[in-house]
């Protein structure tokens, strides 16, 4: 015999973009390829005060094992903020703390996909939730999209003529990768369908609060009156990613399996941890914390549009996110964002090339701009840099 | 259609151990259920000095996202301490930092077994490792133990007349639920019989620091010459649960499989955890932090074991362990824990049951006690209140 992996791992391909990624890393390359929030934003000061109070407050404990479930005050506090935020109706008995969003995201697969399953996403949708479900061999569906996010007449085509859909992963706020929004009509409707063919729902929400101008809109969790809608939540975009504190909202039904896939997968999440964001609650204003995160992002925002504006040349198209972190550009349709980025790389700026936001692939001719994690001259020095190299390749083509 | 989840899922009992352990969680109850570490010995107020340090010194990087591998000086400080402990030959390259070493369990299970696959494992063995790898559809086959640990003519019996075999999970020092440890001539001989099966071992070390006498015996993973050895660690019995740091060791083939699965579960770890955990050993003496662990949880087991001499009826066997957190009670072949642990529950002491530790079932007759998490005279009450409780059905026994 010999060391033989399961059929879900000896089936995955070495990531040809985490190596490419790693070239973005190096100091010189200004890179808008990360997801990451602002660093300079995070509220240090007040961590160091925290992580006092709370080891003088309860050390023993929060150094201790503690529930699979989380810590109840946090779950209670993160009902409360998503009853106000969301527009939702639950207790922190519908709560669940992982470790950030993601985890939620393969606990989901793990409950719901067997080999050969289906899973309907966005078209393009989040790479890190495609890699998720992928380790549990399901197929995916893509579900046609326009600026206002899935395009419903088709979702609606794509249940009644297909079997064996076990679930449907959506961001209608601020998507990953495009930055769209889907607005109420859309998440209506959306529902209305969902009702109807009862299939469960990843609704996943990291960005929702980061809505620059304007009300917020309902979350699908909100109007979800048969227990279908699965919500998955994080304190990294709102907060601080380091700890690692995401939650995952369901019905009973589901979320108890989650539970239980979460005591096999890591018992629980940091104790100390979850009792910091908690504290942190309880001693600030997490409102006016996220009130400060965006007014920085839409400062970025508002400069990289206006740079591309200036700088790129004619015929390319890109979003116009109300909020969140990503922008979405397309190129016209010859052009493959994965060569494009060779010579960006050796004019040290970077991108996602979008190739790998479809799941089941093509659209090479996309790729997706991180604004929230870049001070305000390199934004335009980067977007500069970016559109000098995208001229030469709308040239090259005009002379084709 | 309707909500419908994966077979994994479908199949899983609801847990009835877990349901009793609930009960044990009244504060009137003496449990010797949990497995949790003495919190009186947590070094809680040189983590109120860790934290402002770390995030003194590097509060944007600690509190921001990082890489899935993990910090690379934790990875290096552990790398170098299981060269000294463990007697390995590793760099940090071989590291990959875990939410507890649950979680390489759980990795373990997705990196090797599809639905059928064979898992050998310790009869019995550790109930949270069971959970992890039956969500992913094995069978297991339990190899027969004796006071040494795994019996080797059995495991290279079932190894010679069975197909499909995935992996070999074993405790070798200070086992849940048992205590027991192998010996060295026990460890060649493994050694041996893997490299000539080659079969992936899964060696969970949690409590091998925690030997009280005596000079501790050389890890399986330092004596693996073929890459076969995945070694799973954890700051959680040798520093605090709360943070939920473990890590995995293992050959570069089978780490980078891990960490690809990290990525896609939950991105990464803690990076504030992470920088704490390294900035405590850094500053202060972890070594000398075990030893004052030792020193009281050798005391506790010295205290259990005495006590049971004098209060348990005759006709039961317990076992000695030189190290780690629990002893294993056996008593005669009829009587069933699960029964009397009611009666235990109304003279207010509790257990594990010893069931559970069987994936195939059986061995009701058992049950597991942990002395790690009680203070001295809490410990003789409830060995006395268990006694009790054991004399009314070795009488009745009697009486049969």
């Amino acid at each position: 015999m010999a060391i033989k992996f399961a059929k879900r791992i000896e089936g995955l391909k070495g990531s040809e973009i985490r190596e490419l990624l790693k070239l973005t890393e190096k100091p010189e390359v200004i890179s808008f390829a990360g997801g990451l929030p602002a660093p300079e934003l995070f509220p240090i000061e007040e961590m160091k005060e925290i992580s006092k109070v709370v080891l003088d407050e309860s050390g023993t404990q929060a150094l201790q094992y503690s529930t699979t479930e989380g810590f109840p005050p946090l779950r209670e506090q993160i009902a409360k903020r998503m009853n106000s935020k969301n527009k939702t109706n639950i207790t922190k008995d519908d709560i669940l703390i992982t470790n950030g969003s993601q985890q939620g995201l393969d606990f989901a697969g793990k409950a719901f996909l067997d080999e050969g399953d289906i899973v309907l996403c966005e078209s393009p949708s989040y790479l890190g939730a495609i890699n998720a479900f992928k380790s549990y061999r399901p197929n995916f569906i893509e579900v046609p999209t326009d600026n206002n996010g899935m395009i419903m007449e088709e979702l609606e085509n794509i249940l009644s003529t297909t079997e064996n859909i076990k679930m449907i992963y959506v961001i209608p706020d601020f998507q990953n990768p495009t930055g769209r929004t889907w607005p109420l009509e859309r998440r209506k409707k959306f529902m209305e369908i969902i009702n109807k063919y009862e299939i469960p729902v990843i609704e996943d929400n990291p960005y929702g609060e980061l809505r620059f101008k304007g009300e917020g809109l309902p979350s699908l969790k909100s109007m979800d009156k048969k227990g279908l809608v699965i919500f998955l939540g994080t304190f990294s975009k709102i907060f601080c990613p380091g700890y690692r504190i995401g939650w995952t909202c369901a019905s009973q039904k589901i979320l108890s399996k989650f539970i239980f896939i979460k005591q096999g997968a890591d018992l629980q999440a940091s104790t100390i941890s979850q009792r910091e964001v908690s504290k942190f609650i309880d001693l600030y204003d997490l409102d006016k914390h996220v009130e400060k995160i965006k007014e920085v992002y839409e400062r970025r925002r508002d400069l990289m549009l206006e740079t591309m504006k200036s700088e790129f040349p004619e015929g390319i198209e890109y979003t116009h996110p109300e909020g969140g972190l990503f922008t979405w550009v397309e190129l016209p349709s010859h052009l493959d964002s994965r060569v494009i980025m060779q010579d960006c790389l050796k004019n040290n700026v970077a991108y996602v090339p979008g190739g790998s936001f479809f799941p089941n692939g093509g659209k090479e001719n996309c790729f997706r701009l991180n604004y929230s994690n870049m001070p305000d001259d390199r934004i335009v020095e980067g977007i500069k840099r970016l559109g000098e190299v995208l001229k030469q390749y709308m040239t090259v083509k005009e002379n084709v």
